[in-house]
């Protein structure tokens, strides 16, 4: 049984339909609503299709759900699935499904679905997130739609029970939460490298010898300040590891946890690792687009034009040259690397590696 | 049960054997074909095998399923499992699975396994795609072969009653159907623009100047070509979106179907992205080999002579220097912004994605 | 019930308890372990858990199984399910869990969840490998198991009976083992080539003419290497298929056995053609890097000021223009098409292939 009309029920009544599970709905205009969902359901008044049905998915906005009270009696003793998602996270107190289940006690509430947009419940699980979280205080209950669940193609993933409905409920709000500490810290660390070279490349040359290298501030000055950025960040991904280490030999245990500010930033070494890789592939960009510059080719026209009137013939440098031809050659190799370290970060790839391939690799 | 001994009917016995099932093969000539099947499967005659066993892969051309016609009566009852592929899209008028249901309306025929191969089947399913798509009209029947696709590590996808065979068949031979489009688009931008570039660079001073520059045809009319077709790409990409929403606002509703080739463009986003993309790659290295060419370096040094004959010390031209800075730099940020839309459209990483983080990057 | 009170056994009972399992651990010192373990979880001695529990997780080491000889009456008719690895690979004649049921014949030992590391089991199995392979003689007891991984949100393998057990257990110690072969192959070729071009391009000059030209040897002769090594091994990616077809048309059967060598060479291919690809771009990003270096700037304006005082007004020599001009974009659009290849061998997309998508784009 489905309760609501919106664009989920649509979308679950379809989904359910083409899995071969007969399919009522309950609306409170059914002949209005009736056009809406695929001819094999049937769409009928809710106390009706409460009646008719097990399992009933109760597709409407928490606001609403005082209304369905009414339909107390006939739902007593069926399986209600709160497929609910909120606006905010941490709006309410309680999680809609435990609010579900305050109303209703006669019930048996599960958390499921709200993962699952409608879309690829219209559009079938074959190309998108497959993965249903499933919670609820009855494991019969939760068994029941992990069941249903699979038939409709999704992998059910149980989440335990009800006091998990807040967590999973705020799952398709979350924005990113993983990026946010490292991207902020990269940025810092940008702006601060980024007024240094400033200071040094742009603004003391021009105090002191009264010359004008603004030009220098998009491309050079952006290029010297990457791979600073890029180093620190990549010292901060190995760092933790150490101080990990280092505080499990003081207290002479493993099973001690560390301090809070250790854990997050073990758990952002992923994230860290791929800014610093970022950082270090602009950098490279950007060296490889020093030549393309007119700046470039003018400072090379007038070396040669003042050679050439000064008839001086030889302007190699021999240690110039070897320094530039190495620093150049590690680059690349560290670069090579770097890379290697970022495709293996990609989730098809780090699930077909074992955890000692894996360890081998970083 | 599986009937017929070519490549396929191998590989299944071999898995169902691995799997834990009791396997009986029917063949016409069970003493030649035995040495072929592992040990642990029993290969007998085609009407014993049959009595022997409950659900029966007919593992034999569409062309051959008359000639099982005398085992009409053994079969009666039994589950067939129609695996056969088509060597042409929809080249029957009715699907092979359709086409076996008609010839023995006593039996349950379900469409399962024709989009795994032979190899996969052998390899197991650890390293390839695990889906196996089923349908049939019959619930209970469909059910038991979604266990065995599960048993033999599968994931079975139900795909509704037998009128999906037809587009279950049609799968294992469809060929990038979702990029035809996006590609011919691609490539008849490039030709009318490279048309225009070549008109402009080459022809047009040819024919004013009398100048030869056809050796900028295979790189500097390609690349002044690339930009302009990925920025129509990009463009391509957003314009379907405000069509469909200003169709929404202007009917007022979200209910109604777009028109067809709206709701077609639509879905080929994704494509028109990455060649898109693909585009703005190739610029960028195009644009970086640049200063590798020799007629790079001959204009270079045949400019420093002229300056040095002429005794012109500076040419510096503050201008020039900084159009050119800021061209590249903003190249480098559009280009490193386009790789992470690129990189969120891998499958692995866009479904560890969820709604509103996909749309905050898009 | 859990037996051992190790990292592992507390993660599986974390595991156990939150996907709504009872629990029973024994140990041998309860009142010191049970704070080890969430409170859900009874812990007491490793007779009253052996009691209690159908299905036991051995958790322990096997040089401790023998220890667990006291308990053979109570473990009698239960399901032993043997989580252990080596730390070598074929460390022991026989694997841990056919040593385990050789101690226990009276119970069922079912080998699962090694390959699943602690840190996967407590952090449930969003973000990780989620297969568990499960081998047994028992198809009942293996049943159950591969029930209880999949109610844990794994995804149960069936890898048959007893004897892959070995095969399972050396999965968690192997180190890319097809890679080892392409690795040591581009290795190989890469010295060969490295050497000729040394000695032509450093050594020659040197001995002939006394020029001192060793500082090619970290950018230039490894970029004119790197090409050579590419091709030779993409011309060994396609070679085995070739070899693999005349084999098939002299013995005129498709279903005689490869001699070994053409059997691991084929299997191979991929590994092959990625390192080849890696050579390819390694080769495209030290050739943009050419114009960066010093020696380019010195050599660039030595000739300028060569012209400019012989007073050479034109340097332009038609044909190498376009030699140049053709090479650079060949190898551009050569690396666009190893960049196709390379992205399609990437799990996630090779999966949603066909195949007939996946050797068209071969």
């Amino acid at each position: 049984g489905v309760l609501g009309s919106g664009d989920f029920a649509r979308s679950l009544a379809v989904r359910l339909v083409c899995s071969g599970f007969k399919v009522v709905v309950g609306s409170r205009n059914p002949k209005r609503k009736a056009s809406l969902f695929p001819a094999a359901a049937e769409v009928t008044f809710q106390a009706e299709a409460v009646k008719k049905a097990d399992v009933i998915f109760v597709a409407i906005f928490r606001e609403h759900y005082s209304t369905l009270c009414d339909l107390a009696d006939v739902l007593a003793g069926k399986i209600l699935v709160d497929v609910s998602n909120n606006t905010e996270i941490n709006h309410h107190k309680e999680s809609n499904a435990e609010y579900l289940a305050s109303l209703f006690p006669a019930c048996t509430v599960v958390k499921a679905f709200n993962v699952v947009s409608a879309w690829t419940l219209q559009s079938g699980a074959r190309d998108g997130n497959k993965q249903v979280l499933i919670c609820s205080n009855n494991q019969e209950a939760k068994r029941t739609i992990a069941e249903i669940a699979q038939v409709m193609g999704f992998t059910p993933v149980d989440m335990g029970c009800m006091s998990s409905a807040c967590e999973i409920e705020n799952i398709p709000l979350r924005l990113l939460p993983a990026w946010k500490i490292p991207i902020f810290l990269a940025l810092g660390l940008f702006l601060c490298f980024f007024t240094y070279n400033l200071i040094r490349q742009v603004i003391h040359p021009y105090i002191r010898e009264q010359k004008n290298k603004l030009y220098k501030i998009p491309i050079e000055v952006v290029n010297t300040t990457l791979p600073c950025v890029s180093y620190v960040m990549l010292s901060l991904v190995y760092l933790p590891g150490v101080l990990a280490a280092c505080s499990q030999l003081y207290y002479g245990t493993k099973y001690r946890r560390f301090p809070d500010w250790l854990d997050q930033w073990l758990q952002h070494r992923k994230q860290i690792g791929l800014l610093s890789f970022f950082c270090a592939a602009l950098h490279a960009v950007y060296s490889l687009c020093l030549p393309l510059r007119r700046s470039h080719r003018y400072l090379l026209i007038e070396t040669a034009v003042k050679q050439a009137v000064e008839k001086k013939m030889t302007i190699w440098v021999e240690e110039e040259v070897w320094r530039m031809e190495i620093y150049i050659s590690v680059g690349i190799i560290a670069l090579g690397l770097l890379s290697l370290l970022a495709i293996t970060s990609l989730p098809s790839i780090a699930n077909s590696l074992n955890w000692r391939e894996f360890s081998f690799i970083q």
